[in-house]
């Protein structure tokens, strides 16, 4: 593994010097499916997802045996403004509740054999209200990178990052909308449920950030930095981490996709091993997809965050798998291959 | 139980006369979701998923403990014709995989902890060839919806009805014409992969087929009767003996439809007890779907039959129920409600 970084330099340094995934393992998993009992392509795109996962584990016949799920917390300055249809102390009453096994997350954890980590970065300092000042210094948002990073089981063989942050679609939308060059009208929606005029106020809360920062946006990190949350910055680190580790990531919703877009933004191919999880409710989560090139898995109106969709598909990467490497080959089965 | 039925008009009587789902554990399980801690709506298609489940399973607070998964294998006469790219041993070949545990679903079935059962119908005995007379005698349909009928075991909380016949896109695709009096071209794909010739082929043995019983198609279970086949007749009596029981199934895709329309087409409300499973590469499966009104949980390019697809919706389904009945309300969790 790399020396941890210390800057937001050493981390986009680190970020240009990404493992591949190995071209021998996928030859031979290619090899494997093409001898499986089923029509040539008639599993579709668990084929795909299951030579994509050897790649990265390195074998034509894995299997997924550990799974972490990582939930990241993090409070928001922005809040103040007004942005969420919750109170701020949700944040820390969800972590409680992570902690107690009554979200949606622990349900879907336990049922999918993950192991499940709750992470709150420091939820009694919130970032800063990104509309005044930058969201976080470069050493708050090292910090949060480095939770992220050192969150990371070196041994799980797939990893899920999830968040809880009240007005975290705020600082998402932000994100979004500085690295795809958009408006905050096209990147900002209702989050946890926010009403009419909630979303208006959202969305004129997102152009004074852009507008804010507008000189300082080229950076992917930097727009992270000004514009982030601790949680958005943690999950990016994971991500990040989990590739030095040849991790597979399964990828949740919106916000969790705000924090692959600085990856995306400041390394080609930093997303090569994740594969998006399910597309939210929340409306850009499309147009973010499109952007990272990433066809979602499930498209179930979900829009929880937590990494509830990402993994609630576990399932389906861990039936791609069993499929691929569980299967018998014509010649084992005494199948006529037509 | 009702007695079991001996002649198709008996079958037809009781598909007359279906349990419905319980509104009390309907209202129950409503007012459980809203209390559960997130925002209202936020886990999309599952909040449903699991309301239905319990509405069927007559609780508020439900379990998926025993899922069932049932194969059913035939063969069809009219693969003389050459419609198939593989041949008709494949079909015995195929059962003897199931049963050695080597085949896709033996892997999805395992993965969600379901029962799986191979049913081998008659093997030695295909199907007449329905371009020259009906596939089966009356006795011998209703010996392969008896067949699925008693192969449903009482005790499961789920089922997912799956079939193995080469040559049975061929009769689906008929199957699927007659009862939304659609063409033959309309109705036939590539099954297992045939080429531009062989599809060619196969829409002319398909209108053969139409043309041939075109004065018989008004009764569903005739149109079954003259142009299904075992297997499908089977997973017909499978679904039906399912909502006998108030289990709840997950619809696999285009053969498995084809015996789902003839219910549909048969008695109103006959699968309120079934959700689709996934929408399968073959193209009319979605026309299928859009005439028995369910959305599929999944749309991931499968079309392998065996149940495969079904059985990976067994992960969402699951995910659902256990977020439903897991969670913490928010008074339980001391979460502000917003």
């Amino acid at each position: 593994m790399p020396k941890p970084f210390v800057t937001l330099a050493e981390f986009a340094a680190l970020l240009g010097d990404l493992p591949r995934p190995d071209a021998e393992a996928r030859a031979g998993a290619e090899a494997r499916n093409g001898q499986l009992t089923k029509p040539p392509g008639a599993l579709g795109a668990l084929e795909d997802l299951a030579i994509w996962y050897g790649s990265w584990r390195r074998t034509d016949r894995p299997t997924i045996a550990a799974p972490q799920v990582l939930v990241f917390a993090g409070n928001h300055g922005v809040v103040a403004r007004g942005v969420s249809a919750f109170p701020a102390e949700v944040t820390a009453q969800m972590v409680l509740n992570f902690e107690h096994g009554g979200a949606a997350i622990n349900q879907l954890s336990d049922l999918f054999g993950a192991k499940m980590d709750v992470h709150a970065l420091e939820l009694d300092r919130p970032t800063a209200d990104f509309t005044l000042e930058a969201a976080m210094s470069e050493e708050d948002c090292v910090a949060a990178l480095r939770a992220g990073w050192d969150a990371v089981d070196p041994d799980a063989d797939l990893l899920v990052t999830g968040e809880m942050g009240i007005g975290n679609t705020t600082s998402a939308a932000a994100i979004a909308a500085a690295l795809l060059h958009g408006s905050a009208a096209e990147f900002t929606g209702r989050g946890t449920g926010v009403s009419d005029d909630g979303l208006a106020l959202k969305t004129k809360v997102v152009a004074a950030g852009l507008q804010k920062h507008e000189d300082h946006l080229d950076e992917p990190l930097e727009v992270l930095r000004r514009l982030g949350g601790r949680e958005i910055a943690a999950m990016a680190g994971a991500m990040a981490s989990a590739r030095m580790h040849r991790i597979p990531v399964i990828l949740d919703g919106f916000i969790a996709t705000s924090a692959a877009l600085v990856l995306h933004e400041a390394a080609d191919g930093a997303l090569d091993h994740v594969v998006a999880g399910h597309r939210s409710a929340e409306g850009a989560h499309r147009r973010m997809l499109e952007a990272i090139g990433k066809e979602p898995l499930l498209t179930l109106g979900l829009r929880l965050g937590e990494g509830s969709g990402a993994a609630l598909a576990i399932g389906i990467l861990k039936g791609a798998v069993a499929c691929h490497s569980g299967m018998a080959t014509f010649a084992e089965a005494g199948v006529s291959d037509g």
